[in-house]
């Protein structure tokens, strides 16, 4: 049964070094989604100055200058009032402590959203506001004793492709947020909607939440 | 074997109403081996403004204002000169003729490029310019028809995850081409390389580029 009430305003907050797949991945379906249902997308940052995926916490190398930068249209101070939904990415930015202060600020003000999707490390950053407490979540695999580090009040799944709680839905490391986005889609929408797009994308979906291979490969499973 | 002289400079060209998908999975995944390997991203348009996925060819619905912009970093008009690579994506952009004519008028100057890469209809695209003329390739299935149409010059193969023909790479729609980059990566840095970074992306491979159940999916597997 599709939500009798499905939203209408989406938004997605970004920070210098998010991962640009955690951002794409779902916005190219709310992309298509919104050419048959009524969809606005906001995109906040910190301020309105194109916010790149490079960061400093990696290491660069010689002869690397590789990053793309998307256009934000409201700052932190100043957000739409009628936002239904917040997707927060993650990405190396999230190791910054001076990035993560002003978007776990502004975060933490998002409690009253209809729902909060996370994708990757961006669990990392919804647990710092305090949102996560007592809930249960999953993330990076690769990144999960980091992200667990970042609040023992959280009920950390290791092995799950997405983990629903409530409201907020939050997906293991970055190409994980498709499959969340399209389970997400299904469930607001309603199943053929999101069939139908993952068709037209040529997307073969994991449907099965539990079903997560990467836990075993970066040694997880068992935390 | 991984190549002896793997490219350094890899450009990806933008129009108004690209398909973010095709552009984000490549470069997501490019990102990454950036970290390990020196790469530079050039990325073109026809002027430096924000390019956006938003278009005017599908019809809007009331209700919807939904689309992502990203920076360009170069003008067709002055493009860098050591490109080693060029990514062309899809979308509803390839319908309008006027955006059409200067991609096309641009992308006609890249046959020297070393590698040609081209994601959902960015391979119509590329039919345009005559440089996938006798060539094999393939495209996004549900578009496949009008795809055609661009050049009968083409050997489109329309049962195909991702064709590779010489230097030139094609990919079916939008979610082929993060199939396509992890082989094309494989390629060139290796098998392990693009294992590791698909498991660090949490990544389920389709590695078998003749596998593609969409063809059948959108009627055009005995086109």
């Amino acid at each position: 049964m599709p939500h009798p009430n499905p939203p209408k305003h989406i938004g997605v907050i970004l920070f210098p070094g998010f991962q640009l797949l955690d951002v794409a991945g779902p916005l190219d379906v709310l992309n298509i989604l919104s050419k048959t249902y009524p969809l606005r997308l906001s995109i906040l940052a910190q301020t309105l100055d194109p916010v790149s995926t490079a960061h400093n916490v990696e290491p660069t190398i010689p002869g690397s200058d590789f990053a793309e930068s998307i256009v934000p249209t409201h700052t932190f101070a100043n957000p739409p009032k009628d936002l239904d939904v917040a997707i927060i990415p993650g990405g190396f930015g999230t190791r910054d402590e001076e990035v993560m202060g002003s978007v776990v600020g502004f975060v933490k003000g998002l409690g009253g959203l209809r729902w909060i999707i996370t994708v990757c490390t961006g669990s990392a950053v919804l647990a710092r506001t305090g949102l996560l407490d007592g809930k249960r979540a999953t993330s990076n695999k690769k990144a999960f004793a980091w992200v667990k580090q970042q609040s023992p009040a959280v009920h950390w799944v290791s092995k799950a492709r997405w983990v629903v709680d409530g409201n907020i839905w939050t997906s293991s490391g970055i190409s994980a947020g498709i499959d969340l986005i399209y389970a997400w889609v299904g469930s607001v929408w309603g199943e053929e909607v999101a069939s139908l797009i993952a068709d037209s994308s040529e997307y073969e979906r994991n449907t099965d939440s539990g079903r997560d291979r990467f836990a075993e490969r970066w040694g997880v499973a068992k935390l």
